[in-house]
């Protein structure tokens, strides 16, 4: 961390810094400049050092130097992070496709849409018992039943499952009947749950806060790292903005940074990040040009009969040709897609 | 709701769209335009059928009409919500202040903080036991031990106190200690925990989100009230945006449109919504010339060793001084400020 | 049009509303629901009719439904624009790559940018005379001598060249020496400059502004067809959001959402979209294979010597590196590179 | 500036940086941290060097130390500046209203509106000659035929006049008809305007951005001191975020910011910032709590016949009853409203 004195602060105030910052067990180096005296602190410096010395007298501002966040870093952990779970690789050269409805309704609305999936490509299938919304009025989700029909369709078309967990105490549960907990966008700061699915024994899917910076995002990683879950999967899901033409901004530019400064596998989900279905195959095809290890896409069998999120659900027809044009862009970065007929569950 | 269908769409479309209408039980009346037909829609309609109906084909647009939020709002409530809580009422005429530290260290730290908020005319007191962190290397709060010096210190200083209840599993513990339940910022879309404090016998402080409209907002507020606990304060914290000088950036507006669309009472946290303590005073006061209901404002004996926020923390001194602004403001608007050494638990 | 009157609203609240509907020429078609009544008006609607009628007593909502642009829209022209510059075209099949310095510093330093860039691939040759900089302390170009050198460097490589102007009264100047006009993010709503360049006799390249719209961006370009130069090419170059990582958002899904509701033909560029050279290629990748008909990238002979905007510009070889990508995604999504050899200036 | 070097950097890539930087006339004083070697750089520094510096090999990040505007700065000039038109003086103790019609329809209108604002207490007159719309279809004003309306009433009522201009040749001819030159918030960083305008014997009057942070704005009129024109009046109207209710958000955390970091006055604008005249007044009144040295209000005889923001226009009834609280909250922070009875022009 490096303190900058305003111009012209005293040697008094320069001494008294420097004690306190001893204080912290810390140390530091000064070093005079024409406009401004600047001092480098040295060691570990928690966010209540930072906080106390910005309310020096004669600081003008504290810059951060180190990253705040460790464990998902890429400093910290040079290569890259592969989740394996089934036989389904996350992380590597493989681009895994995750599609499915949005809400499980029915064990057969959900075989359909698995079935119809694999063979166009996917490798995971995903699908909401819980769903977070917005009004307490809308559909939530079939909750344990949905579970269990989750469990049962992946048994039977041998596709590993993702699906979101909303709570502290449905954690167990979720892990029980599913083979990746997903922690949803609004929750992306929940730590109380953060904490507890860093202790699971399964794969994390967490998405990108609404409004959450990348190094926020990072931190909430670090949570579940801390925890010592170390399969972590990153999921660009769109940003808020002022733009009203799309539900959110889907900030392409985080693939290539998460790339650079973590370990971590990212996917994207253009689904929730345009609302709108026809602009979800363009934007998917970006993501994989951009470098993402795969998709996370909502496919349902007849999108306008669907309980949540119709207007953003492909039906099979569409997800067939998104997935007609992925592996050609895969290739031209020299990646492959997995392939569903060998990626299955024991 | 309104459908608008696109120039040019076709009869046969709209008879479809009708009979899709009516088989959600729910009447559709139909105007034509010179470039477009537009359809009502009567009868409560819930998300999944808007979501259905913008995937018909033929249409261009869909517009909802009602308000989503019922309970929040005050077509349906006209007459303000006035919270009371061991004599201290909010959202009457009286503005109410609450103060303390970010967060419960002491029990000497807190008392000294109480006595000096009381004596310079704060009515409630706040302090965090739980406390959400970005990073998880942060002081998280000291827990339960937290809310029992916070409960001792209420008794003595005969102060109701405000404190952050983060998960579900907690909302027994943190209501059996303290006399309002506050759910943060982060946690505005934590729906289990919207509807776990939505059943507990305590009023709830429901800060805006980062990134949330007015409108979701509110739909957070109506889980709470849907559950049965019409005693909801909604606090505006400050949102998101690009500016960097301060921590967020806080929507004054919010103030008079929640008392225009809302019956519930609106205070406003000036120390969370810059992070700078030298900007709290000045936006405190707009708030209450801008018609805020009460303030929530951090004040520490020494913010430079503060455990947490210590540069958005006023110290004694600048809170009295800004006290001693508060009822003028309050009085050129015929508002007054609650009597501290009147309103005392019993 | 559509005004959706208050719940509760009087009759006599919607007598008179009709009458000033009338009373600018338009036409009132009633339709009564059970908790509003909703009033169609027909007609070419202004914004100041709109401004009235919210002010209705017993309004609610006003909602418009026309699309505020027509010229732009694709209602309005089926068919896509295709730009032609010199034998290069912009809009169609083919995919064009606009590249050089930002600045021009010499004849020299444009002259070894222009032949790296053609030899790699790249048709159009982009470079600045008229520099906008956020302090008036930073280089701002080098004026006509620069607009010299562009056209000196044009006419040696045979490629058409694009570069900003700044001001209504710089119009004919650039024109003179150059073959399109760029309109920078920062002028997109300079109402005098677009009418300007609307009467110029050269396409004009529309960035998009930093907090835009894609309405309001397509309105800025309905300034300029209004006038009646139909030769316009937007250009996505990122949005302002809360992210600090990169200088700007990249929208990506601004992309096909302007393929489908005009005609124009859209670029990106994402080099100020960014502000890092490292996220360039991933992010040009993502925009080919989300739809974008060109490139504009920034590609300096030395980057660190750059007087503007080094941080954000290619090199040589990792602006070749890219354009080795680019023509396998093009093909997956049944695209080419226009091929530089043959887009010659006669 | 600082200098953060990677963890790691070799001895090489430090004494090839510290070259550098003595090659742009520089010195570098290096101090070792635990983790990182931070570089100071001392000397006057260009956004050249820095962006030359970021792309160093062995460099992390490039800290800016000093503020990239100057004459802007308080530390520059602590004591306010005080900017004096025809008897009023804007950004002393005394609060400035400015008051009148978005757009300037008639000579009657006008003068009605003068008289009226002037009776309830408004010392300088607004209204506009050439209006920014974004749409080219909507009402652009009366241009030079206002500009004599607004100089005939000026006279008539010995109101000093705030007019907006648009274009760098319009500067003279918008500086003979008024009194203060309004730069437009779409207008901010149009460099060539704001040189022009910092040409004109004429006090200028700078709206904020819509997505411009504070930085950019103080940099904006550095363009304008700089020219030597040092009568540089900031106007806080919003910014864009992603709220939907209001136009924008009204950024009132700006105004004392702007008294901590320069000397030069700022007003508040609550039409633009709200776009609904009913959240006018507690914005109005907000500002002036925060310490805002004025407000400028649109006012307008009959705002549902208004050519142009309508919407957001007081009639003279609400505009009296918003001054009526004005004063008394002025006084609660030691400051006083001005007597438009004892300003006047001579």
């Amino acid at each position: 961390m490096i303190v900058v004195m305003k111009t012209g602060s005293s040697r008094k105030d320069i001494t008294k810094l420097i004690k306190r910052i001893e204080g912290f067990g810390l140390k530091a180096h000064v070093s005079e400049g024409t406009d401004h005296t600047v001092i480098g602190v040295l060691g570990r410096v928690f966010s209540e050092v930072r906080d106390a010395l910005e309310l020096f007298p004669g600081v003008e501002q504290v810059v951060p130097v180190s990253k705040p966040y460790k464990l998902a870093s890429r400093e910290f952990h040079p290569l890259d992070t592969i989740v394996e779970i089934n036989g389904v690789t996350i992380g590597g050269n493989e681009i895994v496709i995750m599609a499915g409805p949005c809400a499980v309704e029915s064990e057969e609305q959900l075989l359909t849409a698995a079935q119809a999936v694999k063979a166009a490509g996917a490798t995971v299938l995903r699908g909401g018992a819980f769903k977070p919304r917005t009004s307490p009025y809308d559909f939530r989700g079939l909750g344990e039943t949905g579970l269990k029909i989750l469990a049962a369709v992946a048994k039977q078309t041998k596709m590993p499952v993702v699906t979101e967990v909303m709570s502290p105490d449905q954690v167990d549960l979720v892990a029980k009947y599913s083979d990746i907990l997903q922690i949803g966008a609004r929750n992306m700061q929940n730590f109380v749950l953060l904490d507890e699915v860093g202790k699971a024994k399964k794969p994390v899917l967490l998405k990108r806060g609404l409004s959450s910076t990348i190094q926020e995002w990072l931190l909430a990683a670090e949570y579940i790292l801390n925890q010592g879950n170390d399969r972590v999967i990153l999921c660009e899901r769109g940003i808020r903005t002022f733009e009203t033409y799309t539900r959110n901004t889907m900030d392409i530019s985080s693939i290539p940074i998460i790339e650079k400064v973590s370990h971590l596998p990212i996917i994207a989900d253009p689904s929730h990040a345009t609302g709108k279905w026809y602009l979800v195959p363009p934007l998917a095809l970006a993501a994989i040009a951009a470098g993402a290890d795969g998709l996370l896409v909502e496919v349902h069998p007849n999108p306008d009969l669907a309980l949540a999120d119709g207007p953003q659900s492909l039906n099979f027809d569409t997800f067939r040709l998104l997935m007609s044009h992925v592996p050609p862009i895969a290739e031209s970065i020299n990646r492959k897609v997995a392939d569903p007929s060998k990626k299955t569950k024991p």
